[in-house]
Order: structure tokens, then C-alpha cells, then sequence
């Protein structure tokens, strides 16, 4: 029998894969499991977006330019100049979601063994989008005492070697709902310069962020015309995650040549979710400050539910819609699998994300649990005190 | 300023977006251009796939699984049941295209260096796949004179290195058109079982087969339960190439194991194309039966007009919807270009893919070209008519 690749071999699972089977157990055993682990928000699409499919009169469904139809790159950098962001359709790639991007951006730029920094804890797939192009993440912790805030900018730069060709930040974050300052985008683009670095921004939550505050990007004021890429994508934003639409954002003509060879190789991004997202665009306001409430008041109940549980620490996300949640327990791994295994009040439980999966300092976050708070109001109090309780009697 | 990837460097560009400029600069001038260079076939997408997302009555535009949706894979075996070839859904990973069940059959088979052999010509986005991956593509030529037969197996057997992991098939075939036979089949299966290989099998053109002749698939009696990955695409087939909706299948469950880490990684293909996909699987016979009328008529009448001119050389292709053809030049890179900028006759010209790019090994096919016959017959008629006379007047 031919064996697989050892790339095939190293290639992670996600940490809230690995839990699926228990999930199934445990609904097979008719428990209700509320679902505090998944990025999938609860949120309508924009009707106009899914409208727009609806309505068209392609007969042929056939495919696009391969850096996506101008008419949506072109309405897409009408978007970000509103953000401040002084961009033409011509530094625009449309991808295959932001996950896409990601691949991209890490190819165009790195080779075997290159190495990009990035503030742990992060997206869990970019574990994955790493072993696919053969790069190496060096990880920077960023703590929950902080908030998350970004370590250092000594600790960055410390790590440099001759094989570091980038930065990559998530801002806001996922896992930690952290929206950096205008000062730390300075901090690394200061320091992308100086060691002539890409600077690497996923911004796919640009749109969630909470208290009035304002999202800060790398491509805005920050002089970073030859070193930025930023990674965007429709998903959240619209709560259009199957429309599989994201973009990667350069002024630097070379990475978007280079990156424009990975796209003509694939051909095309999808036609029918390209006409959803553009129309997307013209979502009114009004959804978006909806949905803004909506998740700040869910980031309100969630973060004043869980300090009432004893031996928990928690920051306050100003962006996204995640937390890490640091528990007094050992091992989240073993916790959160128990919870859909061993666990009910009434026939109900709830799962989480481990949160090692987002760290790659092994052993460390291992007794911290990410909360997606993609529920109602009913549901996450509902949830915490399932994990409260769960806790009083959980022993590791 | 950072720099970019060596891999980034040495992705190709596809031989046919080199003259993209050129036909730009064509059109800018009034001329009309006969493009017998696109594989995006004229024929209109069923109307049950367009109709699908017409009336979905989705809210949220989520992921699906990253397998894709459990419904369109069990009707997708079912699809293949009816071809003979015995897989459950379990067998079968939805990918974004054809394209990414390529990159992911590379990635969970091969590492950075490791050798995938070809018959050359080739699908040239297997080079921009290979370099993605690391990977290098190993060519066995195949010729014009004998149709692009699949070569004499000697001829891979003594490619084989220790790093060979794979023999890659097109079939039929693009850009030959060739539709192997069953012995032929046989005898890259017997190869691929006694040096532990895997056998891949592109089969995107799999209904397109002419002269009544049946398409034979690797997983189709050939006993290569362990070795045998097909890759398939709704593009084609139901000229869909905008939906963005492909799979890959193996009895191999450490290969679909693997395969499913890659697409987790990336979360989902496409939501509204699976729902098109899934309907395009109703459509009826009848539409088949006057596609495949139609090519076949285009077909013949591109290869009775083709040898009409003298000095070229064209094999008669039994599937897909192209074909090669050696011309009297020495340069079809120049000779394309020239088409488009130095040649007109009452305004009107043609643009071809020079064939260079589909091979491998430097300086073979440079003086052929291929041809998609994606086009209606009257203009298959003049554009080779303008290729004529093209050549009566072209000097290199
Ligand atoms: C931080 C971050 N980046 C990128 C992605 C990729 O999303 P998509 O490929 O759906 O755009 C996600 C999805 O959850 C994410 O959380
Ligand atoms: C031989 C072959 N394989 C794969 C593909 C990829 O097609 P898609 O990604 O649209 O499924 C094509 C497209 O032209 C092709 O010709």
C-alpha cells in the first residue's frame, strides 16, 4: 500500500474536530449541546446578498477572471476607501474565503523551512496552512494577564533570523477578541521596515469591534506601501461563511503578480458567491449596528456570566466575537471532551474549544477553553451555568 | 523592500494568460477575435443547477462540513454507481473545483521533492500545482504520430526513482483529447501496484467521450482499491466552471483521511454551488445526449477543416474537447502572438494556446498549438479559415 506524505502526516486536526465524535455521541444520547466552540454565527445574511442569487440571469455559470470580476474588486475598493483604506481595484485578489488568502499570501512570500512570527494564541488553521506550504510558525506568547495586548515588540524582534520573512497578526483576534492599537500597528510596522518583513494583517473581523472603538489596519496611514498584505474576507462580516469569498490586499506589484500566478492556477473563485458578495456591499447600515449591538450585548452577558464562576479568568474581547477563557482545571482537552461524554443537568451540556490548539508553545493554554459567542442571549447564560456547574464537579 | 518566494518566482504563468495583453490590444483595435484558446465551454448550465439557488430558502449562507454537504456526496456515489464504479460518500472529499482536489491529492501524497510522473502534454496548471506543492513533474512524452497513445509502460517504468510517488493521467485527455483504453488502464494499474504507487486520475471530462466509445475509469474494476485517487469536476460536465465544485475519491482511507485535514484547514467549499451541483445531478439525458451531439459535430468539422491546410498535423481526439496540431512554423509562441497583433483579415483574427506550455521537457511541442473547440461550428469554420490564411503570409 502507497503511503501518504509526511506533510499529509503532520498536517493538524483542528482542535474542535477531534471533539465531533463525542458531540455525535452525546447527541445521539439525546442530549441538547450548546455550542459555545464554533465560529458559524447565528446571524442572517443580508438579504440583499442572498437575493442577489436569486435574481441573476447568468445561463452559463461560467468561471471569472482569476483575481476575481473587476466590477467586485473595483465596488470592494470603494469599501475600503470609506475604511480609509486608499486602495484600487488593481491591488485586490478575490480568494476562495480568507482561508485561500492565507495560502496565498504564504506561498507568494515564503519557501521550505521560512519562518513567520506570530502572537499566540491564533487561528488554529494557520497551524495548518503553515505544514501545507512547509513554513514554520514562531510563535510570541501574548498573554490573558495583558489582555492579549502584543508582547513586546523586543520579543518579536528577538526571534528574527535569516529564515523570518513575516509577521502575522489577527486583528481583531481570534481566539482573543483583542483589537490592537494604533501604537502596536506602528510598533510592527516600524519593525517590518526596519528588518524588511512582510507584515502580514487578517483582518476578517475588521467590522467587530465593541465600546465605540475604532479597528486599526496595517494598510492605513501606515506607510507600509512595499511590506503589507492584508487578509480579508466576506464570511463574518455578512455572515456569509459558505459564500467562500475573501480577498488578499497588497500595494506591493510583485506579491500581487505572485499571488495572481496562485490564483490562475485554480482558475477561479466562485462565480455564484462573488454576485452575492458584491451585492453584499450595499447592506445598509442599520444591519450592521444590529448586529454590533447584538454581539456586544452577547459579549456583556458572556463576560459578567462567567466571572461569577469561581477560579475562572477571563479579559474583555473589544473585537470579534471570541474569548479565551483561562478555567481551574488541567487539561481543557480532557475537560471539554468529559463535558459532552459524562456531563448533563437535564439532558443538556455544552462544548468548547480547547484552547491548546491555538497555542504552539506546547503545554501552554492547556487549561484555557475558547468561547465563540455565536448564541442568543438565553443561550449563552444558559451555557455558562452549564459550565459552572460542570465545573463544581469536574475532577482532573 | 521584502522579497518573494522562490516557489512564488517560479510559479508559471498559464501558457494562454501570457497573450491575454495581446488580445486586449486586439479588441482596443476593433478586431474580432476567434478564441479557440479557452476551455470554458458555450453550453448552457442546466436549468435545474440555475434554478437551485434560484429558489433556496436559505437564511444563513454557512459552511457546510469540510467534506462537503453529506446529501451531495451519498447523490454523487450514487452518480458513480451508475458508471460502475462502487464508492460510498464516505469515499468522496467536495472540493472547490477539480483544481483543489489536485492540490490536495499532491499535498497528502508528496513531499518537496518528490516525483509525480506524466505523460506530457499535459493540463498545464499540473506545473503551477507542482510548484505549489514542491513537487516535481517527471514527463513521459507522449506523440502526435501515434494520437498521444499512452507511452510504451517501459517508458515509465524507467522514470521510476525512489522519490516517485505517483503517475498522474488525464483521461480524456487535455490538451490531446486522447480517451485511454481499458488495456491501457490495466497496464498503468499492474505498474502502479508493483512499485506501490498511486495512480491519479483526472477524469474532469469523463462524459465527454465521441464515436459511441465508453470511458474507462481507474476505479472501475481495476482492482486498485489502495491506489487509485480520481479527481472530478462539475465544471465540464455540466459547464459549470463558475461553481467552483470539484471532488476527489479513493477507496484509500488513509489518502481521504488525510485529504480531510487539508479541507478542514480550509473550512468548506462552497454552500451555493453544492446546492447547484446537487440539483445539476438531476439534469436530464437529454441534455448530455445534445451536448455530446454538438461536440462531436464540432469536432469533426475542426479536424476536416484543420486538414484541409497544408503542412498540419492533427490527431483525431476521442473525448474532451480539445485537440493538438503541429503546424508549419517553428514558433507557436510567436506565431500566437502575431495572430493577435500583425494578422487580420475584414477585422477579424484568431487566438490559439501554444502548446509549449503543456509540455514539461524545454522545446518540445513548440510547434504546436492547441485547440478547445468551444465554439459553434460556423466559427470553428472561419477561425480555422483565418488560421489559414494566417499561415499563408506568417514567416518565422
Ligand atoms: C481569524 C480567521 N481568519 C481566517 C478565517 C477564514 O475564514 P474564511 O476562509 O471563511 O474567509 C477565519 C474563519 O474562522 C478566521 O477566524
Ligand atoms: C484536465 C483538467 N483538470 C482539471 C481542471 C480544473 O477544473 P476545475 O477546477 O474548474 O474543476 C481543468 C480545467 O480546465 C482541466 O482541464
Amino acid at each position: 500500500m502507497p503511503s501518504i506524505s509526511k506533510k499529509g502526516q503532520l498536517m493538524p486536526q483542528s482542535p474542535i474536530r477531534k471533539l465531533v465524535p463525542f458531540a455525535e455521541k452525546a447527541y445521539s444520547e439525546g442530549k441538547i449541546v450548546y455550542h459555545l466552540n464554533i465560529g458559524q454565527p447565528d446571524i442572517k445574511t443580508p438579504q440583499v446578498a442572498l437575493d442577489a442569487v436569486k435574481v441573476h440571469s447568468l445561463e452559463i455559470l461560467a468561471y471569472t477572471r482569476s483575481e476575481g470580476s473587476e466590477d467586485y474588486r473595483k465596488k470592494i475598493a470603494t469599501y475600503y476607501a470609506k475604511n480609509d483604506i486608499n486602495v484600487t481595484h488593481s491591488d485586490i485578489i478575490v480568494t476562495t474565503g480568507g482561508s485561500e488568502a492565507l495560502l496565498f499570501a504564504f506561498g507568494s512570500i515564503m519557501d521550505v523551512d521560512d519562518e513567520v512570527i506570530i502572537p499566540e494564541p491564533f487561528y488554529a488553521n494557520y497551524n495548518g496552512f503553515s505544514t501545507a506550504s512547509g513554513i514554520n510558525i514562531v510563535p510570541v506568547i501574548s498573554k490573558i494577564e495583558d489582555n492579549f495586548a502584543l508582547p513586546a515588540i523586543e520579543e518579536f524582534e528577538k526571534l528574527i533570523t535569516p529564515n523570518t520573512k513575516a509577521i502575522l497578526i489577527c486583528n481583531p483576534g481570534n481566539p482573543t477578541g483583542y483589537l490592537y492599537s494604533k501604537e502596536e500597528i506602528k510598533q510592527l510596522a516600524d519593525l517590518v521596515k526596519k528588518h524588511d518583513l512582510f507584515l502580514i494583517s487578517d483582518e476578517v473581523y475588521r467590522e467587530f469591534t465593541y465600546d465605540g472603538e475604532k479597528h486599526n489596519s496595517i494598510m492605513e496611514g501606515t506607510g507600509l506601501e512595499e511590506h503589507a498584505i492584508m487578509i480579508d474576507s466576506v464570511s463574518k462580516r455578512y455572515s456569509m461563511c459558505g459564500a467562500r469569498i475573501g480577498c488578499l490586499v497588497s500595494k506591493n506589484k510583485e506579491v500581487i503578480q505572485t499571488v495572481l500566478k496562485f490564483a490562475q492556477a485554480r482558475l477561479s473563485p466562485p462565480t455564484l458567491a462573488q454576485i452575492a458578495s458584491e451585492a453584499a456591499l450595499d447592506t445598509p447600515q442599520s444591519y450592521f449596528d444590529d448586529v454590533l449591538e447584538e454581539y456586544q450585548e452577547r459579549r456583556d452577558v458572556l463576560i459578567r456570566e462567567l466571572k461569577t464562576i469561581d477560579g475562572v479568568k477571563v479579559g474583555t474581547p473589544k473585537g470579534a466575537f471570541y474569548c479565551i477563557v483561562e478555567l481551574p482545571i488541567k487539561n481543557s482537552d480532557t475537560f471539554a471532551q468529559w463535558l459532552l461524554e459524562d456531563f448533563e443537568i437535564d439532558k443538556e451540556t455544552v462544548m468548547v474549544a480547547p484552547a491548546g490548539g491555538f497555542y504552539s508553545t506546547p503545554g501552554v493554554g492547556t487549561n484555557q477553553i475558547r468561547i465563540a459567542y455565536v448564541l442568543n442571549q438565553e443561550s449563552l447564560v444558559r451555557a455558562v451555568y452549564l459550565l459552572k456547574e460542570a465545573l463544581k464537579v469536574y475532577k482532573d
